[in-house]
């Protein structure tokens, strides 16, 4: 159903209001349990991995490009500059779709079904948590549980950067942070930390189940899932850099080596080649 | 010297307008042979390191935060209003500081004194440029060689997300994309690629010499590059995410991994462990 939309105040553009104000989206976005697609390429993927449209908005230009996907969708069609007044912003990739979220595994469910997983703790950064999803997805990482704070995958930000990739691995949430890391019993907790005196990730002895814990951009991880965690690792540092004052990894890079080196062939249970 | 200034026009301001117009600045800074450092610690990063400050732009609240390197240097003082006036957006880090280039290594020279080096073809954006020095500065590699077309690390983005890293390696620009990689006589030179068929990262050999060249963001290596490498490398993607059209990580998630392969113990030249 292809409707043609010439009021920015028309209510069924609702899905599709104030893109760049973060708060008003998450609180938007939150209250209808929807999300939001930006992209034909992220548009497919999140109808591919079974997520239900609530509506499509385009420019004419746009439709043709995803007219083998509307059928018995609901489309609203409006010129460049409507679609600039609805969002608040120049939409480049011409396409928006809003969809229903999901419900999400429990953490015990994915916990169960996984061997190789990734926590997030409190991520505030929407790119960065759309990228390690990126990351963990393409490298072969089971599942990311996120803490009860940790950004939305689901924003439209995390989304793109992620290519799509938040919708093809599995995910789930926390209810508690302070008890959180108890449902990964069975698995060993390896909390990624600067600390010099933490093991090196490429000698940590990986057991049947894993579970990596990321921490915050500025802060790393809390003490309390430090000190929960099973092991504590590193990634080996460079000692002239750390003279120099370059100390750290931003967190994308420090996840990307994580993700590689918690699915490393020897670490699957079989002895180190 | 302390200059209060109360004039946007100032033609002392000059090297400290148009942060927000990337060509407009990418012209002047390459006329002047100027780079502009944000922020506390990288203006003190980029002091620590010999660059020969031209000029400190700051609000009156930020003054005494950078007192103790403030003698003998020219530094003017505008309210926050000019501040944002001059520079064109809110500075929340308060000061800004415009420093001379130096004088850069040639290629040879640079790989003549290294050993584990990355080579950058053409990457587009600033704040990836940035992001790989710091994960290259942090993970010990030696140094990095840039493409004549890769954006400039010394870009005030590139400064900003590498956290004053590109202070911290030595970097050298090929003035010739077309033989570029000839001047890495002696390296193995590994291209990274997504292709299935090339060879683990994890598994290649490194010899006395590597020098690992990563690719533009969206394309890749160019095929002549690709052509003269010594050997082509991928890092180990899922089959299932393959599968998912999750098939490639963003370039500072492949950098760091690449960086982390690069360096690994096993790999200097003595036998594995």
């Amino acid at each position: 159903m292809v409707i043609e939309l010439h009021d920015p105040a028309d209510p069924r553009l609702t899905d599709f209001t104030h893109l760049r104000d973060v708060e008003l989206r998450k609180s938007l976005e939150a209250e209808h349990g929807l999300f939001l697609a930006e992209g034909e390429k992220v548009i497919r993927r999140a109808l591919q991995t079974g997520h239900p449209a609530r509506a499509f908005l385009t420019t004419p230009k746009w439709l043709t490009h995803l007219a083998d996907v509307l059928e018995n969708q609901v489309v609203y069609v409006v010129s460049d500059a409507l679609m600039e007044q609805v969002t608040g912003f120049p939409v480049h990739r011409g396409a928006l779709a809003s969809f229903e979220r999901l419900e999400l595994p429990s953490v015990a469910t994915l916990a169960r079904r996984s061997k190789r997983v990734i926590v997030l703790e409190d991520l505030v950064d929407h790119a960065n948590v759309g990228a390690i999803f990126r990351s963990a997805a393409a490298l072969g990482v089971d599942a990311v549980i996120l803490s009860p704070r940790c950004a939305d995958p689901l924003y439209r930000r995390s989304i793109k950067v992620s290519m799509g990739a938040v919708f093809a691995i599995p995910w789930a949430r926390m209810d508690d942070w302070h008890g959180g890391l108890a449902a990964l019993d069975g698995y060993d907790t390896l909390a990624l930390t600067p600390d010099a005196s933490a093991v090196s990730i490429d000698e940590v002895r990986l057991g049947e189940k894993a579970a990596l814990l990321l921490g915050s951009e500025g802060d790393g991880l809390s003490s309390r899932w430090l000190d929960q965690a099973t092991e504590r690792v590193r990634i080996p540092m460079s000692p002239a850099a750390l003279k120099n004052g370059v100390d750290s990894l931003n967190v994308v890079a420090a996840a990307a080596i994580a993700c590689h080196s918690l699915v490393r062939p020897s670490s699957a249970g079989s002895a180190p080649s």
